[in-house]
């Protein structure tokens, strides 16, 4: 049993903290909306009022907020954590956040001798409230050794992806690709069609051969494919396409400030937001297929 | 055994060739450079000095040319295959083409009466040699079963993509969706470099996750990754960056002609275009990763 | 006055051979649409029923139909114009075509001794109906000189491209700028408005800099800045997005077929694609600004 | 005559700054390079050791450096301008740079009640020297027109383009459609070429015509065009292909953060980062026609 402060309540947040108190870790809860706290007080949390009674006896902290102005609006100041964790306790940021915005962070921490680890998750609310989600680490080895056993109980495959910052690296990275592969799936099965080619024989074709990817062999956005996909459910997400652009966008940040070209991620991210910007935000990521149909 | 006649003996039509020789057929060759027939006649074959000679008495008739224009100037005309099959043979035309091209030979070889497959492959000469090709049939089911057979001493995986020409839409939906995808992971192997993340960290954490791909997993562009990679192999072919071109080139005449946007397909093939007039066309097409870096 | 021939009475047939009706020509027409030919034999114009009706005794033929296909069937068979077209008469190809079908025209007029020229032209409806049309012309210099007099009774600006189909490629390089550019302006004024930057502010600044362009100073995307663009009209065109969307498409068949490298060129072509395919292909071009602001 | 204090004296600072000693200020520099002081005091200008000696006694204090972090490390802090301006004095920042940080340090400065613009200049090295930019005014009407006669004697153009951080947004706005149309062009004139249309036929048509804009009739890419592009040059900037990237890099932050989708900048700022990564960054930016062409 830890001793566990969780600050942001949302659609991640909750069920991330939900399965804490589970797990039967005495957790106190913060956010900015109180509805948000109630929901987790009626599953067994504390409330809190503040960021100092958030850090009090706490054993590890967690944020898990939208951005890194936020995070470090949460960390920094004297209301913030770095001024009121305890030297023994272990912060662990969980949003998806700026690259350079996390480093900085990072390096404050460091330098105030905060143990901290960024560890964004990827698995959606779905794999949040099935403790399912991939934790991708950046940090310490010892940080992360730390962490393990607790984020073991929040998520289902846990990776150290190196030094300070890497966690949220691996995440965009990887999320890139996964944006630029679902716009090719998408582009595909619409040629094939278009050309006459029925959608389940280029499935069956690429699915074994070089166009496989698990954008169309695991989330295939066409329905009667993959049972799991979004598609078979009207596209509700799943992940959704705002989701997806905002994972988008920090790629390009991070890519633009690190002098790494990325013309087909950048194209992507033009194309999500002109999907996104059309009321489809809500939808799931895979639902850009209609887009590119004009259906 | 049959009797075969075989038009186009380049890169990958005398390893094809040569494997229907050794499988015992009698085969019969035509090509436009007559060391290419010399080739094949040292392994076994007949020389043919025309396109009747090729077709008479044959009970399969091959062509594995490089365009639309080469197979419609061997099909048509008084010295071409329609003029000259037998009524009881098949012609199988391996050649990649445009699908409009190769549509309208079905459609004049139907109303000939002459039995037609188009049967584009890929997995490149390697495929070629070893017999391991993927083969993606267009036509009827008749004519499907009948080719099998002998296909399948070609290759390792024949797929019957439905109607006339879907061989044709088969293998260039998939090759879009590869080319797409071998950038994307270009694009997210370098910028993860750039932010100081392990090239080997990303592919651990992609390779089961959301960003997984053929690209990636089968064919990673960065050495040590995957042993069979051409990346371990200073990036010789392979599949050469030219021949992603012709590829990419054809998805989009597809694309443009059957009102099927493809954004990402669009700028997979400029960037193709820019990386082969640089001078790497016969470079891997995995390769372009060095375009991406600027390396 | 001329004995003419004209076939294809479509929205840019229809203006410009009244005006030759007008001008005093003696004009024999031809359609598909038997309404067509009534709405010019309602100006003064002739009917005919067949292309040997249209060419015989004409002076000069011209052509003013949708795609190289329409053109080719046109001019070549038993019934076509190259057949029945006077071994004195100039042929004059108005339509926008695939430049490669273009000059395979032009060829075969050439070895029958057939006088010909492309000659596509720009400026949409209202610049046929006032014969303020760009006309850009391929062929040889002879040729261009015969059809001069007869093209400023149609246009105001005629201009001699070069060889045969060189009419054609003016026209696609062209409009590929202007699509491109026009939809970079789109980008640059909602940047700006999101920036909170007044367009017209922006408009001022750009104007006469270096960001000036034609898409900008003499067409802007908004109300309020260029008293004639279509933005003051609700988007009616003017030059219709489907219009740029087949020009742009022709750009990038050339381009391909080139190996020329177009990028920008495109991707223009697939954001017009997917704006069109939304149902805006009624709206003029520059409408496309309602895509990029996602309004 | 004035008492300026001006910091930062690279590439476009020197030439300024002697401008405004020229013009008979007396002009008091700094910059972290002791070099780029002693060329300013070889002037006549005044050298500095600190920015408290900057400030002191001044009327005008300019910042010309390269990015947001420096210009507020010169803001900021014990040492920085804020602490030590005058309350009667205005600072005029002439960087070009992130518009969010640019408006940060309006904001505070404003807090301060120190007296701000943020003042971007276009026209490179050469426009510096001939005291003939562009220059671009974020901030009240009544520091635009306390700063409008000296900034006459560093540039022909000033223009006030709204409140804090506009002069910034007017910049990236302008130079990401510049960024757009130079590669259009660049895209057009090599598609001409591939065509056989001669480059001066189809720049003498488009000039007039609707594909027209700057980067084509006042800085043509190809030589023999316009007399004073680079391109009749060796392509010697002029305005460097680094500078273009480093715009277009501002702009995408700028769209980015504000929700402002770009295709076809994000493309264009991908290929001038693929560009000057293969070692062109100081070539002028009409150079990339040599990247588009393959030569």
């Amino acid at each position: 049993m830890k001793k566990i402060g969780f600050i942001g309540l949302g659609h991640m947040g909750n069920p991330i903290a939900t399965n804490l108190v589970k797990a039967g870790h005495q957790v106190t809860v913060y956010d900015v909306v109180p509805e948000a706290i109630n929901a987790l007080t009626a599953q067994g949390a504390q409330p809190a009022n503040t960021i100092a009674e958030i850090c009090k006896d706490s054993d590890v902290v967690f944020t898990m907020v939208q951005t890194g102005e936020q995070v470090s609006s949460l960390c920094r100041g004297d209301e913030g954590i770095f001024k009121h964790i305890s030297k023994d306790a272990l912060l662990i940021d969980c949003s998806s956040i700026d690259i350079t915005d996390s480093r900085s962070l990072h390096t404050e921490a460091e330098s105030l001798g905060i143990a901290m680890i960024d560890a964004p998750v990827s698995g959606g609310v779905a794999g949040a409230k099935a403790a399912t989600l991939t934790i991708m680490i950046g940090g310490s080895e010892e940080n992360y050794n730390r962490a393990k056993p607790l984020l073991k109980q929040m998520g289902k495959t846990i990776i150290h992806a190196g030094a300070a910052g890497n966690g949220q690296a691996a995440k965009i990275c990887n999320n890139m690709i996964l944006g630029i592969s679902m716009i090719a799936v998408c582009e595909g099965f619409n040629l094939a069609k278009q050309l006459g080619l029925d959608t389940k024989k280029l499935f069956d074709i690429s699915s074994k051969a070089s166009g496989q990817c698990w954008s169309m062999t695991s989330y295939a956005p066409v329905p009667g494919l993959v049972e799991s996909s979004p598609a078979n459910n009207g596209f509700k997400p799943g992940f959704s396409a705002s989701m997806m652009l905002k994972d988008l966008l920090l790629s390009q940040r991070a890519a633009q400030t690190n002098n790494a070209p990325t013309p087909l991620g950048a194209e992507a991210t033009a194309l999500y937001e002109l999907f996104v910007n059309q009321g489809n935000g809500d939808i799931d990521f895979s639902g850009i297929i209609k887009f590119i149909e004009g259906s």
